[in-house]
């Protein structure tokens, strides 16, 4: 082993290609002295802050992913496997994909990111959709337009009260700018379009156990945020807290329930459950590890975690939160700290150098929520903004973040269309549900 | 019934929202003579001519399909439904969807488009790709960069080679503009992605049992398209019939055989089975119907057929193509029977309104298909063009034609970009495999 860590080549394998574990590949990519290798469940790099976007028709799925492959394509020394990794032998330093596959690394990074968590209730998962991935960006589309379709159909009022009636459980951005999407979409970008319904029998409510939506956020912003909401036509629920999901109905702990025909989970996330395979303790019940400084596991310095499966404080004791900037900063520090060790090998330094890698600090870039169609709230160190102003902040930095994407420019100008004509233009339900059971 | 027919608003149901059926809605749109009720298995409209770019990743879905109730909004005599029809009761006036909706009409319309035909071979289809529908486009979009992602994983050189060859069977404008943009996709714009495979080793193989691919064209046009293809690095075989299809396999009528792992059907079309309910016999094999020239059935003055699923001459006796001019064509004709006929009833040519309506004549205008980057042929009349200006000919009908969709701007923007930087961009993956199975 030590062997092959003093050879020339260092075999990098990098899990998961989002923003933690691209950006190290781009570091590593052109260095000769590293052969890596990314492998990631899907074939494309998703940009998840406009996920919301993509469930609530603005934006089609290529807009905000790209291939991974084609990011990397001029990196030479990098190769791109799509993979599904399900065991890490951490002494063995070996991993083996769903594939049969089996990789090995002198250098591993797992950055794999996080998934929904339903707070130890799996089984709520089948009556409800997430919102991590574009399969389920385009399930929470297809489920909301496909109900509102049996909605305009039926003659059963009772039933299409339910039809139209949308959970959305979790106050957090995600649930924020989901909410807030989807009533101006339908309740009024769609509301010439039925014959049968009114669209502003929509019901959008979100649900939150806290006293408030956006809680990193300061009070009067996340009051504000509410307001904003309310106004759009969005239900607020905070201090509500869910005891129970079965099909089509919400329970909550005051013993008040709820019926919709869609509910959206957007409570929480775990770590992805590869942690658990590292041999070293969990730092929390959502699985994630907290790494030394320098990012690597407390005892194994070929080992590396970044991204939101981290739970840490920086080397100025700063928490650092579970955002796309914080997970491009330890993506960036890992190549960082396998560069200084490459550079440092067979120098006097050589036993030492773990004691000598750099440590970890998260530049804090702020965080943003868009409320509905042009208001956002913004929160950078001691600067907040609220309204128009916030919201396009939020769209420079989210244009200029798209740097990769289906090209910036078509992206703009769709919203610019979207905005003008308010017409979102993503409306379609590729895979038709069959309707038998429909009524 | 006649009673119906002589009240002040007259019911119409239109089955399909493709060219067709959108065109005779927005006709009879805002006219208070009649009360429109369409009738679509999807929620959108689809520009199937782009399907292809779909497939390959040129385009992404909401690029080519638009939502119909947004498309009719504005028409408040129009309702728009999603529902399967399943039975047509011709004498009864009406119709069954899968949702058990019951649909009555006074005059019934039926655009409900064409299928992939397996010429009385059902179980190939399970073997098959077609290229029809929205869900089509993606399935063969992500068929093959799935088998692209095996294929560099695996260390099988056999398994290898079989991954990396791709069947088209069927050499029209479908066939040969998906193999044009399939080879130049994999071959050319992802050359540099991967490590282990060479993209000039995949195949891609369009076979064709006539004489000549396009053979609606003239032979040169046929001949040049040819030369094109391969020159890509397709691979044609005219005059070979498919006689039996597997899993993976391929066997012909001269006893030869081929391995692929995707195989995609665009052999040919069939009508809608909905055909065979209209009472009235079949005009051929396809299941497709010829109405009177007033594109109405035979002794069912009530009932008219129009786009995909008819097979008729017109009044100067030209045969009438499957193509989008002509069920654009004919949903008009239709509206104008409807409209002439509101317009006579109750005058002293009622009685004879049915022999008074007008008769359908078809305008061509031409044909065109593209063959790979920046090449096609069109034929229209006695104009021939082949070659780059061709391609600008199809590049500036496409646009023109885009109108309603997904603004064309960005659209057109979208290509402008994949051109210059020769790098199809919705080269996404969205329902990943379960890769258990793939080695």
């Amino acid at each position: 082993m030590s062997n092959k860590r003093e050879s020339k080549v260092r075999r990098v394998l990098i899990i998961g290609g989002g923003f933690a574990g691209l950006e190290t590949a781009r570091k590593l990519s052109g260095d000769s002295r590293f052969s890596v290798t990314l492998v990631d469940r899907t074939n494309h790099h998703l940009f998840q802050p406009l996920l919301y976007q993509v469930a609530t028709a603005s934006l089609a799925a290529p807009d905000i992913a790209r291939s991974i492959r084609q990011i990397l394509a001029k990196a030479e020394n990098v190769t791109v496997l799509m993979d599904d990794i399900e065991t890490i032998d951490p002494d063995g330093k070996v991993a083996t994909g769903a594939s049969g596959t089996r990789y090995e690394w002198d250098y591993l990074l797992l950055a794999a990111g996080a998934r929904t968590s339903f707070f130890g209730n799996p089984q709520w998962e089948q009556h409800t959709l997430g919102l991590k991935s574009l399969a389920d960006a385009q399930s929470v589309r297809r489920t909301i337009l496909t109900n509102l379709e049996r909605a305009e159909r039926t003659t059963d009022l009772e039933e299409r009260k339910k039809l139209m009636t949308v959970a959305i459980v979790g106050g957090g951005p995600t649930g924020v700018e989901l909410a807030g999407a989807l009533a101006a979409l339908v309740r009024h970008s769609m509301k010439d379009e039925f014959r049968h319904l009114e669209t502003s029998d929509l019901r959008v409510i979100l649900i939150e156990d806290a006293k408030f939506v956006l809680s990193t956020f300061d009070n009067d912003q996340s009051e504000y945020a509410r307001q904003r909401l309310e106004s759009l036509g969005a239900e607020v629920r905070t201090g509500h807290r869910v005891s129970d999901v079965s099909e089509q109905r919400l329970e909550f702990t005051d013993g008040t329930s709820l019926e919709a025909a869609a509910i959206i989970w957007a409570a929480g996330v775990e770590a992805h459950p590869l942690t658990r395979q590292l041999g070293v303790p969990l730092a929390d019940a959502a699985g994630r590890i907290t790494p030394e400084l320098d990012l690597s596991l407390p005892g194994k310095p070929d080992i590396f975690v970044a991204g939101d499966l981290v739970r840490m404080t920086d080397r100025e004791g700063v928490a650092v939160p579970g955002v796309a900037p914080a997970a491009v900063q330890m993506g960036d520090h890992v190549a960082d700290v396998l560069k200084e060790e490459a550079r440092l090998e067979g120098t006097r330094f050589a036993d030492t150098k773990v004691s000598l890698r750099p440590k970890f600090r998260y530049f804090d870039k702020g965080m943003m929520a868009i409320i509905g169609k042009n208001v956002a709230v913004v929160k950078a160190g001691r600067m907040k903004l609220r309204g128009f102003p916030a919201w396009v902040a939020w769209l420079l930095v989210h244009i200029l973040f798209l740097i990769g994407f289906r090209n910036k420019l078509a992206v703009l100008l769709g919203w610019a269309f979207s905005y003008i004509k308010n017409e979102p233009e993503a409306r379609i339900i590729v895979h038709p549900p069959a309707d038998r059971a429909a009524g």
